[in-house]
């Protein structure tokens, strides 16, 4: 039975549903010039949000790049190979996971306020957690990108310490992935690179 | 304007699959009796593979535990607050990045085989690279058993090192999360817990 008909026969997502975000979708590398809406990039955060991250905690902290001014600040720190394509973007989201994370248990997790403590003096364990959460979190996002009918380009060249440094010198975020937002423009795609055989990743005991 | 408002206004993907995926679908604290089929979970994987990793590494590997016999070797090494979910769990997926991902590289880029050799010689890279996104998986991962219409339990607690001596003895994998699979069953869900709001996580440059 080929993957088509098994995803058919067993799954409830209908099949638009299941080509916009997951098998037909694919990583932009150009974008038109149709502008992106502020109420487009609320619209796929507040879908993002939802999924789980552990205790809740929520790491993860999202920067927009929206204007000439603050694209030309990221442009180089974005490495050379991937400029072109974050220029024609007409949205970057920096994400970024913000260390101090535990400070918002006792709102986001009042079942056990006295997590937090667990985090205070622990700088290795809030490294940890907020570095997982915050990448499901990543994920959550690309996936609500496409969600709102638009491409996502994640890259992951780019100068992180030199994107702290110019956008978050006075707080304690790190970024983890910068994403190019828009509608695909020409020749957006390369080919569809392979997956691995079902039987090289998956095993049943 | 209310936050569903603007997704209905703002998105593309149709409100059921919203619903499905982000919006309603909760992490199931108990699970019924129903079976999960192997055809089920054949369907997550095929629909999970497809959303992007830097480069094509595709580093997570997938462990289904559906028999008693493999469930008595795990349960023991799920944290004790775990345990009576996981035990209840007809399906319980243990989620882990292969360290010699990049043995796949010229099967999976083909378009750089040479990248394999970046990692050859570099361990901490490999973490570093496996980590980031075997985790973005694992987030499509969960999100591909919503759209079975199964009930996800992600859970952190868990003995990874014992996990690993245990399934993972002859090979270079790493676990990093725990994920029960099933149909909910009695009072399986908490209260649901807050977001943070739009102005504390999110900024428009």
């Amino acid at each position: 039975m080929a993957a088509a008909d098994l995803a058919t026969d067993h799954l409830v997502l209908d099949p638009a549903a299941r080509a916009l975000l997951f098998t037909e979708a694919r990583t932009a590398n150009t974008f038109s010039d149709e502008p992106v809406s502020r109420d487009q990039l609320r619209a796929i955060t507040e879908l993002a949000k939802w999924p789980p991250t552990s205790a809740n905690i929520n790491p993860l902290r999202i920067t927009f790049v929206t204007t000439p001014e603050a694209k030309a600040r990221l442009l180089p720190l974005i490495f050379e190979g991937n400029r072109a394509k974050t220029e024609s973007a007409p949205v970057v989201a920096i994400l970024a996971i913000d260390l101090d994370f535990h400070d918002r248990i006792p709102q986001l997790f009042p079942v056990r306020p006295e997590m937090r403590d667990l985090y205070k003096d622990d700088l290795a364990r809030r490294e940890q957690a907020a570095t997982f959460n915050g990448t499901l979190q990543t994920a959550y996002f690309i996936l609500a990108v496409r969600a709102a009918g638009l491409a996502a380009g994640p890259m992951a060249g780019f100068d992180a310490a030199g994107i702290d440094a110019e956008f978050f010198a006075d707080r304690p975020y790190r970024s983890i992935l910068v994403v190019n937002i828009g509608k695909p423009g020409k020749d957006p795609w390369f080919n569809r690179l392979p997956r691995l055989d079902h039987e090289d990743y998956v095993e049943y005991l």
